[in-house]
């Protein structure tokens, strides 16, 4: 069987587990108070541009969301998202559980429009009835976004532009952010990113780590008291130096890099081979995520030999399936599936 | 200065203050474990032919939608309601404040459709996904709706048919119920509410009570321990009895149904005069609460005489605006309006 | 049945519902956005001594506690509380609800220390796992405290030191306000609360009022957000103006204080009457609420005749049992009491 | 240096290390939904002696502590616990930020009694103002405690009736119940755990594991919806495979009892070797964390060439200080503390 479901179906890579066996004999501080993630963060700080920000480690994406999410906001502020965010939709209401509203702009290919969301945030402050509405306290953004699409930099900045003219900050999910930065064609960097942003995350757990998210905080004071609320959330690692170690190995030559770009070049090969069999794709993703639509008999064949994910239906005789790589995909997987169209 | 901005610009009837200065003197058990109350809470029961039926008394729409909600749903669910109901846009977040989304269907003049639910509620159950997701776990509506229209007898049966087969209990907001219940042509009657809702409330703030909301709670066991969740949520009167003395007034000698018939005598004259002059209405509203176009020209005109609300901007020489009535609006206000027009 | 089981059973003073029926007539603006409020709150400061004191107008004393304490606390702090604080007791946990900790102190006859509160905060501070454990954002008071006791003006002053000395606003529960002001040998003042506190509450429920409360907040900035903060905790009256009428009586010509004198002068007669037949009080309570401490014999005997609240048993032949004045107290009832014993 | 801080030092032990290193090329459905927790929830059942038992995995303690106690409580319960509770002191406020009041009583050497807690749960429930209080939902105990100590099965069995009497499960914090499990003299049993409680945690990030604890639901249905409920707490990991595998692995074999065996060896020699030079424990532990009390001069002395744990002043001339051996504590770095001495 071949997979291509999602992107987080294999542990680390090598060099990962290969300093987590070499670490293991030794003794560290809890909590991430420890070297090693002081080192790691200086990496990060590094590769951002951004020799002031504060950088934290936790363990998933949800967890990341709601943390950062929550401590940044007042209690009668909400967040703004696209309709098709990940916080909008596959977080079983982690950030309402925590008190806050998913306050939703329509979706284009998975994106917010800058011009849409200076709308909205308009429209919201000359409303007379504004004090009995939620109040938008933060932008949220995802690159790649849920569809796999990408940002430009100029995207990304108007949209930085907008959320300034606001006051509000600018947070950005980078759950897959090294399929995007390796992704052909992009004009956004990590400095990119660091620039507009006054808060993200670059993420570890679909990108050679077993697991783990790295929030890089650019905005001086945003978040007071975030180690407690951390630990509130249920969302401090007790062995913090696991995630210091696994981003300190992932920053060090140029891995992170690599390694997602080879997600592209097997994603790309995928991309297309189905193009040359004369299969459409739902999005124009440059990213590892791919989404095609299939007529129902192949998409029936290929599942004996090829598990990939259900999308949605596109019409009576056809369904759009997501195939998706990761830095772990093995060119001979893609081979075999090439044959099988 | 002639008003027509709200519902809610009045005191209470006449009868209500009568009633509240004669029991002065008296003393009684706080947080509504006295008699008036006992006896308000059987005229309801019988009012709504629901013999069995649990009814609480709490002060405000909000306080009674959030308290409502949060007390019946489980921590991962949410409350599915029109894009445009009270809890959707105009509760400063009421709601997510409490833990839960508010997942929302399109609205129809204010409506959601039964069928759209049924279609959401499958597509959710199908969603192999559910799991990540928030689940429905209430059905909101709102009678009249925000737009002052009106569910059918049918289609609250149809939309309750849904529910239950779905196991969802469904929750009517009433806070504009009587006029519902008062106006024209409607086939909807307290005795549709209590069979067809699991939980609704019967708003008296806005028809004829200084304050209060009756809550109804036909199915047996739906929540458990509402006493200390209506403490909890800040929502426990001390002096409860001053709730149950006013909607014991009110559903005296059908006091609730013949004041809230004042307020659709006197909307539906002013809708009258406005279309004899040619001016469009945004809806067809029966309600106490009329959505008129106006050009901005008589708009600017009559606000020098009459005050009533921004509703949105139509064109650039047009606005909606709305005109709203009550069980205390005087029918030579009425007069003095449609002489200006 | 002579009833002192509590001063909240009965209405409003006269006075208020004169002026309510008076403005019956009247049309206001929701919310408390209208004339009466801003004229009520004026008064207000005034009697504070506090010319640039927001003031802000809520129904009960749960709901007040919990929205002033959930609005200014950031998500990782609590509150720090006598433990028979009535937010630490009776509030069904309202303040948990909203997310925070009840941090108790030890209770002195319903007070806490300003040495041991002293004590606590430097200990948190040097306790190396601090960023474990909830940081106290806020000391609670209650004046008159549950047990009917008064903090001294300095008492008062030590406490607001060390609380400013630590950053941490002071709030005080002033449910029961003007019984602690009209106690004889009191050294508070409004004056002194307004002096010492950051924010706190004038209580009307029980001194006059059909039900409101009026907090005061003195520290410029203290809580942003706090009108929508006000609305999602379900706080908001609509007819706000119900409670600036209310309150704008209160404070004209006295009222407030000599309605509360009342209570006093009622009370002292019950105190000395029972002291003049041996029984012993339990606390020195020198507000509208004295703990005895009856035989069970007695307790039974004047129980046909009236009703007190029981408190805790004493011994196996006694118990404490507290009986309550208020404004409306007549003194023919006590007559009637003294005759009894 | 010699760390005796605390037995959370180490990485993983080298079987798991392994496992995760053989199994690295593998790829696996995420949630865990895979084959290998089936396999580990299996052998976890089989060690209980519950065949019936649900099991799941989650990150941290306190993570599994707020998100056990949330899914189970209704929004007005709190759950009871020991003053020195982990949750009552050390969990920065998961607990109340989720809701729910931690009621305490007080700690006998860091456990609760059984007869005190049937003592406040009748008083609760005896109290005519329960409907105002903390409704008691849940009770929560560690063992072993926060202070190293033990609770026997008879003392687990009265608490397992008390609890059940009054229709509240038993949750059990098991962060180090290995430790619990290997002491010496201990009548407790991992089937005695699931016998007693409804609801447990057997912890692996202290003994053992990279990170992860097993929750076991003994009683069926105790819990709806618990898989959107960790999602939503943000502690569902996307790689949930990590904590089949490292569970399977210490669940084969026996291993999870030897590598608990080795720190109740470790510390009983440095138990020894202080009593022998004269030194007095605080509490009598018979668990992996020893409390000492040392004069000020022999802490100062050692900690040149040790750390260990500052636990709280003593007197002006001594400290109590802890110190903490682990499953990894080499039997060489106590020979070289015993020479200190």
């Amino acid at each position: 069987m071949l997979h291509f479901d999602s992107d987080y179906m294999e542990g680390a890579h090598p060099r990962i587990l290969e300093e987590l066996c070499r670490d293991n004999g030794s003794q560290h501080v809890g909590y991430g108070l420890d070297g090693i993630c002081d080192e790691a963060k200086d990496r990060i700080r590094k590769a951002c541009g951004a020799p002031d920000a504060e950088v934290w480690f936790l363990v998933g994406g949800t967890q990341t969301n709601r943390t950062v999410i929550d401590s940044t906001l007042r209690p009668y502020e909400g967040v703004v998202a696209a309709e098709s965010g990940h916080i909008s939709v596959h977080e079983a209401g982690a950030i309402e559980s925590s008190g806050h509203k998913v306050i939703t702009l329509p979706q284009h290919d998975g994106k917010i429009d800058a011009a849409e969301l200076r709308d909205y945030l308009e429209t919201f402050e000359h409303d007379e009835n504004h004090d009995h509405m939620v109040r938008p306290g933060m932008t949220y953004i995802s690159h790649p976004t849920e569809f796999g699409t990408l940002y430009s930099a100029n995207e990304l900045r108007q949209i930085s532009r907008v959320c300034h003219d606001h006051g509000i900050p600018l947070y950005l999910d980078g759950a897959r952010l090294a399929y995007g930065l390796a992704a052909d064609g992009t004009d956004v960097t990590l400095h990119t990113v660091a620039e507009c942003c006054d808060v993200f995350y670059i993420g570890g757990t679909k990108v050679g780590a077993l697991f783990g998210e790295a929030v890089v905080i650019t905005r001086p004071h945003l978040i007071d008291g975030f180690f407690p609320q951390i630990k509130l959330n249920g969302a401090l690692l007790a062995k913090g130096w696991l995630l210091g170690l696994q981003f300190n190995t992932l920053f060090t030559d140029g891995l992170y890099e690599r390694i997602a770009r080879n997600a592209i070049v097997q994603v790309m090969r995928i991309k297309r081979g189905f193009a040359e069999k004369g299969y459409r794709q739902l999005f124009g993703s440059p990213t590892n995520q791919q989404f095609l639509i299939l007529d129902n008999e192949t998409m029936d064949r290929l599942r004996k030999d090829v598990s990939f994910s259900f999308w949605e239906k596109y019409d009576d005789d056809h369904t759009v399936v997501r195939f998706a790589t990761s830095w772990a995909t093995k060119p001979e997987d893609v081979d075999a599936l090439l044959q099988l169209l």
